[in-house]
């Protein structure tokens, strides 16, 4: 049995592209925002909140799960999705970027990863074979394969080794994958800011072939500009017809700007983890909702958005919320954020789909420089 | 203009009343149970999903709004209701037994209580007078007359001063009342556990006058046998055609007891905060949902539950939730809890029309016993 997501082009608009994936639990109209949601929930919000909002597919982290509550568990449990009852597609990630970034102590050899967990530091061992395996225990939809997110920044030689590491474990994860209809596995791409490692690592996933390809390596410090040099200089060298997928972005600019240079999927943890430090998206840019100002502001967030908190609250209130430390302060505003990338996303759809992107993308780089709904 | 509530009493079954209070926004039936909503918000849950677990009235705390974000404020915003929304009836209480139990430094005297915040040490006074302009500022349906809660154990002598006192506020609390068309004030028994005192204080009321009566001064440290022997020699004095409210009651025990010795209305934070700290209840008693034995179990906390953590989630996964401290481990708890609550009033009243309330309380005490879902 094929391995494979059905993966329609249906229009494109310069380098930007619409869309559509097909997986065992449902379509992904791309371009698509995934919500984090690292422990089996996103933070603060029922998974019907979260499709409400308009989010097709969520992701979650393997890294965190393995160690609570464990992926046996989380099998016997039914898997993530059947577990938090999220009926669509889930995609997880290999763990690969959190054992460099949360293991505080860990090592690195041909194998894989040493490490110990931040929650009891009891030892733990993650290899291409073992990520994908308890990928398959969380009953991922899309699969990553087990990298390491070189490091930024990095000299030539080492991003070279590096990319070529990640490769070999590829070949390994791949190898690993059991192939299921309606389910995938995504190569991701390396090689730094180098164009040349970032060519030969889009041929040797090539060879290997998956069913999508994910970017990694960027937004680990290298500036908005270079990530955006690196996305020009590795897209046109990516299959088209199959999924792109950026890792970990990010910002709305970093997402309008990477659809422009052909990404179709992306994740980030920013509407979520800023939802609860009150901290709102909106199409003027961002707003602390803490701040003294918004106490007597009988206004909503953002006027023409359609989630509850814009719906049904007024910004004093979210202020007096959020000034209480009450939980419901931190479900509102990430729904907010949710709702806004979502809108974000359906906004950029239907600009490519009517040929109208470039001008898109300059309406949205004016606007969002105003930093809050202009005074009336 | 007569501030009136419509009570209609249904039925009786010996001391359990079945009936229907009419308010400016909408009806409550009772015997009913108010879930509480501190500082404007029931802690981690929706304000549709308080209403969908069958809850028809809530209840605030005037002294936390008093302090964050202030009367004034919150009438700016609209009200307690509107900034919230809460499209039911609101009950706030007067601030007189916070100021007892939160306030660090407090004085007392004919004219009121001065206390300093809990949050900032700023003074602040509270007189019957200024406890029914701040309830009138949050926009209340039901305003509590301001009374000094008799703390417990009290001697006879301390006992009748303080229900006099609270009597003396009681006409200065009624004089400050502004009627309004279905609105209404609710006056307070105390007298503590002395029968005679208790019928003083109701007379005392009577002849003021109110929409509604409260029973105070209970639930305070007296134990659940005094508790109901006071109810016994108070409620058979009190208004027959008028709503009784037992205040900060409390455990499903002591609200089958109470509606038994003629209670119609219940508030307590039992079941929000117990839901936040992981405590289930459920008809065969509560359920501490971190304890180990609940990490692989795939049954729901009660499979005859109609709320989303019983139909959608595992014991396994809510225990996951809860060690993992996710916000949304709270939030199905929390409505769970509330759930039971209203469900267990529903059966009330269920009981109560059908002239089997003897019959429900028998039962109720049994299955109680129980500790848990009986294993297969």
């Amino acid at each position: 049995m094929q391995a494979k997501f059905n993966f329609e082009l249906i229009s494109q608009d310069e380098g930007a592209r619409l869309g559509i994936l097909t997986t065992a639990y449902g379509h992904i109209d791309t371009p698509a925002f995934m919500p984090v949601g690292t422990a089996a929930t996103v933070k603060g919000m029922m998974p019907e909140a979260v499709a409400e909002t308009g989010a097709q597919i969520i992701l979650s982290n393997t890294y965190h799960l393995m160690l609570r509550p464990g992926p046996d568990r989380v099998k016997h449990l039914g898997g993530v999705r059947k577990m938090m009852n999220w009926k669509g597609p889930l995609l997880t990630d290999s763990g690969g970027f959190q054992v460099m970034s949360l293991g505080p102590l860990r090592k690195i050899d041909e194998n894989g990863v040493t490490f110990k967990s931040h929650l009891d530091g009891s030892p733990h061992l993650l290899t291409p074979e073992i990520s994908t395996e308890i990928q398959h225990k969380l009953d991922a939809t899309i699969t990553m394969v087990f990298d390491e997110c070189t490091p930024y920044p990095a000299t030539k030689s080492q991003a070279a080794d590096s990319m070529e590491l990640s490769m070999r474990w590829a070949v390994r994860s791949r190898k690993a994958f059991i192939e299921r209809k309606g389910y995938g596995q995504f190569g991701i791409v390396q090689g730094s800011v180098y164009p040349d490692l970032r060519l030969q690592s889009v041929q040797r996933l090539n060879e290997i072939g998956f069913e999508g390809y994910a970017i990694g390596g960027l937004a680990v410090g290298e500036g908005q500009e270079l990530m955006f040099e690196t996305l020009k200089v590795t897209t046109p060298y990516m299959k088209i017809e199959q999924p792109r997928y950026l890792m970990g972005v990010g910002k709305p600019a970093d997402i309008v700007g990477a659809v422009l240079r052909g990404v179709d999927m992306f994740d980030c943890v920013l509407p979520t983890r800023s939802g609860r430090t009150g901290q709102a998206f909106t199409r003027y840019g961002t707003v602390n909702i803490k701040n003294a100002r918004h106490a007597d502001d009988l206004r909503p967030l953002d006027e023409n958005c359609s989630c509850p908190a814009c719906n049904n609250y007024s910004r004093g209130y979210l202020h007096h919320l959020f000034k209480s430390d009450e939980i419901q302060g931190l479900t509102l505003l990430t729904w907010h954020n949710l709702t806004y990338y979502q809108d974000l996303m359906r906004a950029i759809r239907k600009a490519i789909k009517e040929r109208q992107y470039n001008t898109f993308v300059s309406n949205f780089y004016r606007e969002q420089t105003q930093g809050d709904i202009p005074k009336i």
